[in-house]
């Protein structure tokens, strides 16, 4: 692995491990060492979007693996050359509080394991990332946040599309006055579940695609909006008979109106394939679609009558690698993370609301 | 005017006022005269939309003009070669009985005036096409509809885009299985209203946006669904200040759940421009923007990963002419109207519900 290696082409094998005085580095990067991450969960997520990319960090370098699934440590470890040393499963797991190579975990466990392993994570001293959603239930985020900040450590949400250019823009181009006032956000997301995934099962996941790829249609509303919603309202339909959904439900579609006036219509599905949004405007309006995949980004912008697609030159980092190593920045530079604990908390009560109204039939005005 | 000039070619001056027995005309309109239409009504969209393509009829020819504006009449009485015998105000208008070139009524007034000048037609013993929204109450619809009834002539509502071909051929699509069985339905319709203009004076418009241009996302979202909502749930903003909405509404977006399980999320708003709608399925998706525009519709179909851009071949007639022709074809032939006033009454009783859910904050079942 090589210092810089993603933003100027690999160097060699400069410094390794160890944030030399590379021209170009930020003063409070200059002589530290690159922080070591733990990876928690070897599922599909994690072995084929994580692992391969935090070569790619600054400030960041993988230095142990924690799995229920022997195969899986000698598997992985043996690919991205994590000592057996640095392998843990779910009992030693505490036990990376012994480890200073140590610095920061992250957790891509099912959501019903998140708290648990965030919680522990912070008590043996660590930083935490989290997937997201934060876990399945506010009491439990509020747990999360209170370990973190008992234990003085770093809580993180992985809320990776705060990390990628093309919705930064989107929020940049909304925020610049582009669409004039907005008066309209829509957020779509759904694909189509295949069936006996731990999704499914509402002991794992806490719920159905609200609790899955919903949240992205939720999360993406509120960073476009610039605000906080006052108002959720919210209509489900789930096929009972459907083997799929027997305790989870499949697709919830949901409006939020926020203090501005401007209201988001959003969509959440585990039936039918969606990933886009949209900003309209007194002026126009700024989309994207795919709006929030893992590459391959596109977006439009429309005003003055004229449609034109918005391009963007390759970034220095991937979404990826940006959120893998923002945390690593953050512990080492002090400068406050872009997604913490508080805003998964705060989608977290959202998704409770959005919850209550479907099963009450009512709007649910929020404090 | 020319038989059959629109959809051949112009072939001179063969039987203008009579369907005389050309070749290609259905066997119930040979031999038949044209039906002779009055325009109730000379605001903008009257002169600019329906009286320059009234000569593209088969069916139906232009016999008689109603306006408060004697200016009016003598400006568009000369342009379209109407004499002065068959001008009408609004206090002469019952006398449209005794004017046998007079077979159909076409109300092309604010919406507050629709049932009145409707049932007036009616009991003059003419045949009625009504401009949408049908009425400002579902009263008012049921009126309309029992004063048809007890002439025993016909009342079709000016829904546009029943005849306007890529909205059938979405419609088709959907039907047919393009996109799976349907999840989602988003409908979105608006445009920044100026100020000092009827529709923003409730007793003239009976309402604002929503009894304008939000009746293109309702009924949208209805033919493309093939059934009937079993819920709607609303959400409303008006800002209050804007001089503007002293008393109609500006945004209005809803929810509507259909018996087999699709979701609605549709727009409404005198804000900002929107005019577009997709059909999201199991399989893929089919939509359109500009959707329900006068002319320039742009369709785009998805399946199996690959999305296309929908062309068709120019129409033999175009919806507005489709439209006019309609009702003559249904009086000529028999043939039930596509646009009825129960279609219209159907709409009216979700206007209510929609505004009844944003104003007590819950969801509406509907019967």
């Amino acid at each position: 692995m090589t210092i810089m290696g993603t933003r100027r082409g690999v160097l060699g094998g400069i410094g390794a491990g160890l944030i030399t005085g590379v021209a170009g580095l930020p003063a409070w990067a200059q002589g530290k060492r690159k922080l070591g991450y733990a990876i928690v969960g070897l599922g599909n997520y994690a072995t084929n979007q994580i692992l391969p990319r935090i070569a790619g960090c600054e400030f960041a370098e993988l230095k142990a693996l924690v799995s229920g699934t022997p195969a899986k440590l000698e598997k992985f470890g043996a690919q991205y050359g994590v000592p057996r040393t640095h392998w843990y499963d779910y009992k030693s797991y505490d036990r990376i509080k012994d480890n200073p190579d140590i610095d920061l975990v992250y957790v891509v466990l099912p959501n019903s394991l998140h708290a648990e392993y965030s919680i522990r994570a912070s008590q043996a001293g660590k930083h935490v990332l989290c997937e997201k959603p934060m876990a399945v239930s506010s009491a439990e985020c509020e747990a999360m946040i209170a370990a973190a900040r008992k234990a003085n450590r770093k809580l993180m949400i992985g809320y990776r599309c705060h990390f990628e250019p093309y919705n930064l823009r989107a929020v940049e181009l909304v925020k610049t006055g582009f669409v004039g006032r907005p008066t309209l956000i829509t957020a779509e997301h759904g694909f189509y579940a295949q069936p006996n995934q731990w999704r499914l099962d509402r002991p794992m996941s806490g719920g159905g695609s609200m609790m899955d790829i919903g949240i992205y249609s939720l999360n993406a509303a509120r960073y476009l909006a610039g605000e906080e919603p006052v108002a959720v309202s919210a209509m489900e339909f789930t096929d009972r008979s459907d083997p799929r959904f027997r305790n989870v439900e499949d697709r919830i579609d949901w409006q939020m109106r926020f203090p501005s006036g401007v209201i988001a219509n959003c969509v959440s599905s585990y039936s039918s394939g969606h990933n886009a949004f949209r900003v309209t405007g007194t002026k126009g309006w700024v989309g994207m679609e795919p709006a929030t995949s893992y590459a391959g980004h596109q977006m439009w912008a429309r005003t003055s009558g004229k449609t034109e697609q918005v391009m963007l030159p390759p970034p220095a980092k991937n979404q990826f690698v940006a959120q893998l190593d923002h945390l690593a920045e953050s512990v080492l530079s002090g400068i406050p993370l872009r997604a913490s604990g508080e805003e998964g908390l705060r989608d977290m009560r959202l998704i409770e609301a959005i919850y209550r109204s479907a099963r009450e039939g009512r709007a649910i005005q929020l404090a």
